[in-house]
């Protein structure tokens, strides 16, 4: 048989996303969150023509006239509203932050300034008109588009939110997700396995990556039991925009999940992928709702969900998917299967360049050696020997 | 007067680092934390043979001896305890995940099988010793450690910690952080500013950032009022570990922060550094308190939490500060001044390279502009030509 190839898994995935619509909510909730609305500036910005340095407000056409020393009229305080200054051969106090004072048009700073019996020499030749002010509407002018959506908010958009008052942003609504573990193997992680047990682990990678993308998946677990199966899965295709999967996908007596979604009305889109790990990964469709069958093995269930699930979440919110990562590899590197490889790699970064160093596993279920690593690469299928120096697409998970 | 450098400044932040101690939470919440004890392998990994491939379980003196058909005696599940074969010239169908059955030492794939009347026929020439078994302790062994103390926990170590049992684990503690606006210009952001107001933005892009390190800081305003000031900040100074200012820290008349401070026992370690934006930028301590008082412009507030705070926070933790970034700068770019200059810059990453693009600014005050971009390139101030090509440590916010 022949297998569908990364590159094909990927399309076929990246062709089947889902709107999950916009909801309204608190702007310091919403980092990490995609933004759907444009964010237009409310005002200029600068508001007012602004003081950026403290120290004298004057009149240029005074300065000009040959003029230094300045009598003390006033102050200009941030936050006060604009106050005159009355006589122009006098000056205003005015500190970073003001508005400029009126009948004023330069600002010079404290450090060139000499202040004696409430008059201020300016130590100085020449000045420029509005020189130490943040000119109104130099930044933006009101009405121009500070943030466009479809952006990932960071930090500098909550500031910007904040700046132009919006409390409340219409961000993407995030699919609700359900991760699903089965095999009878698994126990939970309080519980003491017996000698042929293991604890559960991988729908805790799998939360674990999802809340990284801002996703608060639920969980379950499900033994190797078809009508259980049936009935369970059918509830989650009913509350749910996604399944995922770990676990009984492959050639097993007990990997009944390919059955039991067929039997449900999923449409299998593909299953088995040639690559390594993850082999057995299926994926399939219902409608609206969108199921990820992984492979149990931890490694395979971990870079099956940054390779697939994460760019199908990205492009259904409307990100777009440029700008992947990529890392040279430092050493040659030899893998044989016609697979594509994901690699586990140790990644450094000198002069710019992002290095990927093979962090030697002991086979794909080596969970442990997940925590040596921090990132795969992902060496293609075509060839055998990959040489030192040769560039590759970059998984990074830390 | 001379200023502190950007280097003297950050080694001063370093060596001012605290330890907030040790605490116990449970190992779902702990994304992003910073492990405080070493994770042991408390069982072999695997913990015994575990079959590989789903298929069947022979011994392989049979198969040697030039037997091909098996008789299939029973079926050894995932999650079962481990059964016996007990007719050596037999097999027992074995599933991935499940333990290796007793009398078998090699597991043959479906793949490789015809399976007729109960009789697995293989079609293959020769195997080997443990084929599709991945053998007991060959991960990790009891007692090995997996996870090393100081480490930021991610999806990776969570899977590991599920797996080991760990349902409660120490982290470093989180600082106690305030973040305090000060300036009367300020109201808040669900209020429409005055001609010469503006919105209170900093404290909330601070508040985000710091989120980022899993810090959930408290925020307060406080107007341009010394007595207030004092009373606020010394009532601070008790209930939080860290305190960050925004704004009152230049030479205006009202900047009352490094005076309050002083007042208070704060002991100043530098004030004014040698960059641009955030020159004004103080630091001190009281005792293990830690006072950051950043300049109030938005984008001084911003690179200066990146490019200090968080390297401290950091350190404080235990975490190491190698493997910074860098990139590699893609025009020609030119800055007079004997500044360290935070050129605000978009990043792509090309064949494993780096390359970071100045985005022109308006200011320093321009905090749209960091919607724009997404880091900043650190340029030192001991030149002034900067050319296209040249690689200068980078400061990623995204």
């Amino acid at each position: 048989m022949k297998l569908t190839t990364v590159k094909e898994a990927l399309k076929i995935i990246l062709n089947n996303t889902e709107d999950f619509g916009v909801e309204e909510i608190d702007f310091l909730e919403c980092e990490g969150r995609v933004l759907k609305e444009d964010i237009i500036a409310d005002r200029d910005f600068p508001p007012f023509n602004r003081v950026s340095m403290d120290g004298i407000a004057i009149n240029a056409a005074t300065f000009n006239s040959g003029e230094r020393d300045f009598k003390i009229e006033g102050v200009q305080a941030a936050g006060s509203p604009q106050i005159t200054l009355k006589d122009t051969f006098n000056c205003v106090e005015a500190m970073t932050g003001a508005v400029l004072p009126l009948n004023t048009n330069v600002v010079i700073q404290y450090e060139l300034l000499t202040i004696k019996n409430g008059v201020a020499t300016v130590n100085l030749e020449s000045v420029k008109d509005f020189q130490n002010i943040h000119k109104k509407g130099l930044d933006r002018t009101a009405g121009d588009v500070l943030i466009e959506k479809n952006k990932v908010i960071t930090a500098a958009e909550i500031g910007v939110l904040a700046t132009v008052g919006k409390s409340k942003v219409k961000v993407g609504k995030q699919p609700k997700v359900i991760i699903v573990s089965t095999g009878n193997e698994l126990v939970e992680i309080t519980e003491t396995p017996a000698e042929h047990q293991i604890r559960r682990s991988n729908v805790y990678t799998l939360v674990s990556l999802l809340k990284k993308l801002n996703i608060n998946a639920e969980t379950a677990h499900i033994l190797d039991n078809k009508e259980v199966l049936k009935a369970k899965i059918e509830n989650y295709l009913s509350n749910f925009d996604v399944l995922i999967f770990s676990g009984a996908v492959s050639k097993g007596k007990f990997d009944f999940i390919p059955e039991v979604l067929n039997f449900l009305g999923v449409e299998k889109l593909f299953h088995k992928v040639n690559q390594r790990p993850g082999k057995p990964f299926w994926f399939g469709k219902k409608g609206v709702k969108t199921v990820f069958a992984f492979p149990g093995n931890p490694v395979s269930t971990f870079v099956s969900c940054l390779k697939y699930f994460t760019p199908w979440y990205k492009k259904s919110m409307g990100l777009n998917l440029n700008n992947r990562e990529t890392a040279i590899l430092t050493e040659d590197f030899y893998f044989k299967p016609s697979l594509t490889y994901f690699l586990q790699v140790k990644t450094n970064i000198e002069n710019g360049k992002t290095y990927a160093t093979p962090v030697s596993g002991k086979g794909s279920g080596d969970l442990a050696n997940l925590v040596d690593a921090d990132a795969f690469l992902e060496l293609p299928n075509d060839k055998t020997n990959f040489t030192k120096g040769e560039v590759f697409p970059l998984i990074n998970y830390r």
